[in-house]
């Protein structure tokens, strides 16, 4: 039995909804199911109504509503629940059928997925959306990967709800890679909008507290920034976000909790650049920042009793000019992103080589170019860089980087140094600027710790201008064996 | 069949070689085995001969060579080799027989291990052993968890062996707790390390490039920060490796590549810390910066292109007195340290809630007191302030942490904010102070994370003063449905 529903989304949480009425208002008839039925109810006759949804308050309905081959797509908790989902599925379906996970799940169990359904002869996507809650509904950006048999049945569909940018009306939405690609893709992603978002919150705390900005002029401040090398969807919300006041006349942003959760995606990222030994400090230092932002009763006590100079008191040792000031932030903000971003393409480029993926790094920054959280017209100058050589090292080699860099280093340090003079943490910042004084020094301070490894665990070191893997032990106390390290690491 | 050896230890690399010295030295009997088996030999007639060993050529000969109940220690290559002679060993054992694995295992494999070999009557101990060669042989850290009842029979040699501290000859080794506690620890006590080592790294790179120090004044300021509250063995042995030339009077340190290795536990503490939502951003500074090290041949062509002040000629911005700013070095120093112990003891303190170890925080700083890489008289301080306050949340808090870092905090701040300008990395000593001007500020820019975390995908936040768990959302543009998310995390 087939029914006429061109695709079927499980889970109608906000991103889930979002996007099947994107899918709708496309032309497309779309299947809903959610565990909750009673969501099913009210989304069908709520923002569902009048239109080409079909709600099933049971998944064999579901399926036997779709089109063949089906095309299921989820969009639930990543984790357990994906696989108790497929595994509900499986009786159900039948061979070329496709299962689509949207969720925010780890590139390693979509690998997995990916492998144990083609054994079963279905085709498992795991895709990245991102977008939030406005771009599932008008266009969000995303990226697939997993078995690449599927895509010409799910692309119709896929790209037309994604976003779209100019010239050309170029859908963010391509085939990013096989096995787990797609997911890996979007975690970076994700590590790079906590990047993106900690950087923005950096600049807004110094302008707050060292040049004592009021939130109108934060908000003209970042409606300015939008219209330069900036611009881009964060940048924007951002002053939107200053210039919001709730219905007592208050503005919002001054009464959250500066308490940001994280879950997921961000500390995945972080963990995978150290897993493959990439330097991603921004994204480590971003997830950090939120953990830290998380003990709120902590820091109200410490405040109280840890010496240091106070930053909500530190525009009083402003001197200066408050407008070059200004742009010394943004110096700083927008170097810091550059770092971001390089660090980001750095690790797709060492996980395309460990996964054996073939990833198409201009086309992955166009499929950020739109619809997703990090949009940003600087993503085009990435793909440009990745036009102009497709194997850059890293991003921060290419002219135009080095170009833009060349302008704002000198505000970024002058923000930097600033900052922890004052007692402002920036911890962003600060890293960005440490990596990047670390990535262009031919010769760091490493020599010493290797040094170290030498003298008490006979690690042995390699020399300067030496053959690479030709390794020299010294005796540094005239003591001990001369039996070196195999087994000892440190 | 038994044999007459107290203990038996398998893989001979250079701290299995010393450990078995060490164990001789204090009177027992030794059995030793080697896969390689020709290495068995070399050292029963080389370092071993005329010693209480009983070399063995084959594992079944080793295992009878053992007095009951057998203790069996393994020096070998953590992971699936470990896995690999436990089950090599199973068949020749019997209930009661303790095995001991004391290189570099992840403590979930320890705690697997103690689990899977109590239901066979074996009784596992995971034990970190740090100290490197030098302290392998005279006396190192032993920091051993898993199966308890394993611990009376074992505590004889292993506090025999290890170091001991005064006054009254403490032995740096006790019962850290149950499961993979033993490896745990140790392997916080490596992140630890790492920073220590980065630390003091950034510090010869400032006084080498900015000040303009020689090796030898070098290894003269070392030495004497040896004699302040810096008073370690890591701050010792650097002040012995500046002064140390080859044979053909060449400075050693001058020809070490400056590509340092990093591999297992470093990494995994940073990780760790990350999945447990715990900011330790020193240790992950640390990792990420000997990862960027290792990058020798892109920085060398980055140098060349990337545009900002260089640090190796940064000695000529350096105006004031030399003196005094070596001061602000050794307080940057200090500081950054003071920062990464409490990190690595709060990650600590929330893994015993996670994992329902008792651990007991002032006698783990006992442990590291003696005979391990980052021995220092500094650890001394932790133990009195886990001995005052038991419950202690963070070690910045205690009152000497306190009264140290208002001495320190202002030379900190001196030499982060002229790194930073002079383009001189200095990763480690620049996070730790962002993460305390963090820790120490009331109110940070989270908010403005939630705000947008609530505008682009309808997370929610809590208010400032308002209840804990109550969640508001703003409807931040006016359009967009009134579903929250609940799937969907960024």
């Amino acid at each position: 039995m087939t029914g006429n529903a061109d695709i079927g989304l499980i889970g109608l949480a906000v991103m889930g909804e979002n996007l099947v009425l994107n899918m709708e208002s496309r032309g497309f008839t779309v299947a809903v199911f959610n565990r909750t039925t009673a969501k099913v109810d009210a989304f069908v006759n709520g923002r569902g109504k009048g239109k080409k949804f079909i709600g099933c308050d049971s998944i064999q309905d579901f399926v036997k509503s779709l089109k063949k081959p089906r095309k299921i797509m989820m969009m639930i908790h990543a984790g357990s629940p994906v696989d108790a989902v497929i595994q509900e599925l499986l009786p159900l379906i039948e061979k070329g059928d496709i299962i689509i996970d949207g969720g925010n799940s780890l590139y390693t169990d979509s690998d997995r997925r990916v492998k144990e359904l083609e054994k079963k002869g279905i085709l498992f996507v795991g895709t990245g959306v991102s977008g939030g809650e406005e771009g599932a509904l008008k266009g969000p950006s995303i990226m697939p990967g997993g078995n690449p048999a599927a895509w010409n049945s799910i692309k119709p569909i896929l790209q037309a709800i994604s976003a779209k940018v100019q010239p050309g009306d170029q859908p963010c939405c391509d085939w990013v890679g096989d096995g787990g690609a797609g997911h890996y893709v979007k975690m970076v992603h994700n590590g790079i909008e906590y990047g993106d978002m900690q950087l923005i919150s950096e600049a807004y705390f110094i302008m707050k507290h060292y040049l004592g900005l009021n939130n109108q002029e934060l908000k003209d401040v970042f409606a300015q920034w939008n219209k330069s090398e900036l611009d881009s969807y964060l940048i924007e919300i951002t002053s939107d976000i200053f210039g919001k006041k709730d219905e007592h006349g208050e503005y919002v942003i001054d009464e959250i909790l500066d308490s940001a959760g994280q879950k997921g995606t961000g500390k995945w990222t972080a963990m995978n650049a150290l897993d493959m030994g990439i330097p991603a400090t921004l994204i480590g230092e971003s997830v950090f920042a939120r953990c830290l932002s998380s003990l709120k009763d902590e820091r109200v006590k410490a405040a109280k009793i840890l010496p240091g100079p106070n930053a909500s008191e530190s525009s009083k040792h402003f001197q200066g000019d408050k407008k070059q000031f200004i742009e010394y932030v943004k110096n700083a903000l927008f170097a810091s992103k550059l770092v971001s971003y390089a660090q980001g393409f750095t690790m797709m480029r060492h996980a395309a080589k460990e996964y054996g993926w073939k990833l198409n790094y201009g086309s992955i920054a166009l499929l950020w170019r739109g619809g997703c959280i990090i949009r940003s017209t600087f993503l085009g100058k990435i793909k440009e860089a990745f036009d102009k050589n497709p194997n850059l090292e890293n991003l921060l080699s290419d002219s135009w980087f080095v170009d833009q860099l060349k302008v704002a280093q000198t505000g970024w340090r002058q923000v930097a140094s600033a900052s922890l003079l004052h007692g402002i943490p920036t911890p962003a910042f600060t890293s960005a600027l440490s990596y990047y004084d670390g990535y262009r020094c031919p010769t760091l301070s490493a020599n010493l710790i290797q040094a170290q490894r030498d003298y008490f665990g006979g690690h042995t070191y390699e020399k300067l201008g030496g053959k690479k893997g030709e390794f020299f032990h010294t005796n540094w106390t005239g003591r001990g064996g001369n039996t070196h390290s195999t087994s000892y690491n440190a």
